[in-house]
């Protein structure tokens, strides 16, 4: 067990200063932090769990993996439309966690709750034998009734996206040691973007204010499976046009350089990107938020995917296999 | 790796269906829950952690972890006076644990929502090389200002705690192979309590309902280390009554056999009974619901205990070393 302090000591060394900035967290003193959203809006939540080695790199800089945990969960927000309000975070630390480790995942997670104003309203900090993990619990709100869910899908509507898709994915083979075929500022762009999702909450914001049908979520897990939740939640079929999903100019080079490298574009995970369905005169009203790479169908369930070669074949919920 | 079916399918087989008694939980096929305080309410959050033989025996009954997962969280909830409204749940379930273990937790964790009329909201499910482990977080509701806090305790305050005390920790020495120089039926009273903790939700209601000042917290790390929490949060000091702290038969015959039990009744924790100070007048218009063990004073930081032999002396922190 690396030297470290006792819970108490932890959380009043590291954690409550983060914390003052908001009178509902008490200080992290009391047995719970008290809130109220807006008037006419409601509460959103939602809870990600992140395990070391799992879900993140144990060798990466402590402040990176900070801010991830906070930023999966504030996509998730995003994903609804929500607003962050506040989030309480428990700790597993490891046998191998030091004190210093701690003080950098705190000192990374106190810059991103003041960048994103989110307030760290509690928590819990525990030992574990096994490997560190977080849970973290977000809360947001939305006006009453606005919030962007996954049923609401239509067939006839555009199925755009935000950012551009595959670099997270492309970016953990980076870090494993793989494409060394890529240029070192491709590789920086491609880490990177595993390393710091961002939540894309102004451009849910954008289609809340629209006030039109829109169904939302975020690619946590792949474009391929992902879309299909959204199928499955409203009943609908989609097409994807493979020669629209945008790249970056570093992913473009590594799909070049590999044709299999496609496969992360299409089910790797870790994007964080929106995957937005609506009507198309209002997804034109989104602009260059996103890129539209297909449509809405009514063949329920149904994944269909647009070669290079203008042949459709089903898109597997893992990914591209019918293509290689 | 025992044999499991995937995140989704565990979700939607075990876990969907108590969450479709809340139209909040979106079913847990969304990014995240929504829902609403009632009109002139706070919302009251607060989250735990537990890890598998650290927090609880791995060898006990799943139905039984899972009550004590929600439980001692509902526990936070009722030191604040609030009433629950819901909870999400991420679980990060061990190489060891099968689907029949998941099903029987999820078992006990829908039979407790149920009887707490709390809505399990959403939630996240992973798996980890290590231990088993679990963080729960809460969501209840009170009338803004209400909440009851460790800061409000003055000078002159009685002391008083709800149930009884040490049952839990000597509980888990029973569990453990000791005291078996205890009958049965008091073995089997002390286990339950260490598994099955009492939130004591209507007490704390009944606080709220006298509209008067009180402080509280729930004993969760044992009366010695938490009155301290009461007095640093209140600038307190407080004199307890050993003669005074409520035991059950089964502990009373406990401390009887070895008065080295003592330190489990002072010091051990998992009890989950509320410690409350407040005006003499407003203590005892509790009733029977609550046992006074003491006295609030002026002695800033400092508690002292009343021995058998009525002498005085300082209740460390750990315990009650000053009387072996």
């Amino acid at each position: 067990m690396a030297a470290r302090s006792g819970e108490f000591d932890l959380i009043a060394r590291h954690f409550a200063p983060i914390a003052q900035r908001d009178p509902a967290a008490l200080s992290l003193k009391d047995d719970a932090a008290v809130f109220t959203p807006p008037t006419g809006c409601e509460v959103v939540v939602t809870t990600d769990a992140l395990v070391s080695d799992v879900h993140f790199r144990n060798l990466d800089a402590p402040e990176l993996i900070a801010k991830k945990v906070l930023r999966v969960n504030l996509s998730d927000l995003a994903a609804m439309g929500a607003t962050p309000l506040g989030v309480v975070l428990t700790a597993g630390y490891g046998p191998d966690v030091s004190e210093d480790w701690i003080e950098r995942f705190a000192k990374g997670f106190g810059e991103d709750c003041a960048a994103y104003s989110v307030a760290l309203m509690g928590g819990d900090t525990v030992g574990t034998p096994g490997p560190t993990f977080f849970s973290l619990t977000a809360f947001g709100y939305i006006a009453t009734g606005r919030a962007l869910r996954r049923d609401q899908a239509r067939p006839g509507d555009l199925l755009a996206v935000t950012g551009t898709l595959g670099d997270a994915a492309i970016g953990l083979s980076v870090l494993a040691g793989d494409c060394n075929d890529l240029d070192d500022a491709a590789r920086d762009h491609l880490k990177d973007r595993y390393w710091l999702p961002r939540p894309r909450i102004d451009i849910a914001k954008s289609c809340i204010s629209l006030g039109k049908r829109f169904a939302a979520m975020d690619i946590s897990d792949g474009l391929a499976g992902d879309c299909r939740k959204i199928c499955a939640a409203s009943n609908v079929g989609m097409t994807i046009d493979r020669m629209k999903i945008p790249l970056s100019n570093a992913a473009a080079q590594a799909v070049e350089h590999d044709e299999h490298r496609w496969q992360n574009v299409l089910a790797g995970g870790d994007d964080y990107e929106l995957l937005i369905a609506g009507a198309p005169d209002y997804v034109a009203a989104l602009g260059d938020q996103v890129t539209v790479i297909g449509t809405v169908t009514d063949k329920v369930g149904q994944v269909e995917l647009i070669g290079p070669d203008g042949k459709m074949a089903e898109l597997a919920p893992g990914g591209f296999d019918h293509f290689r």
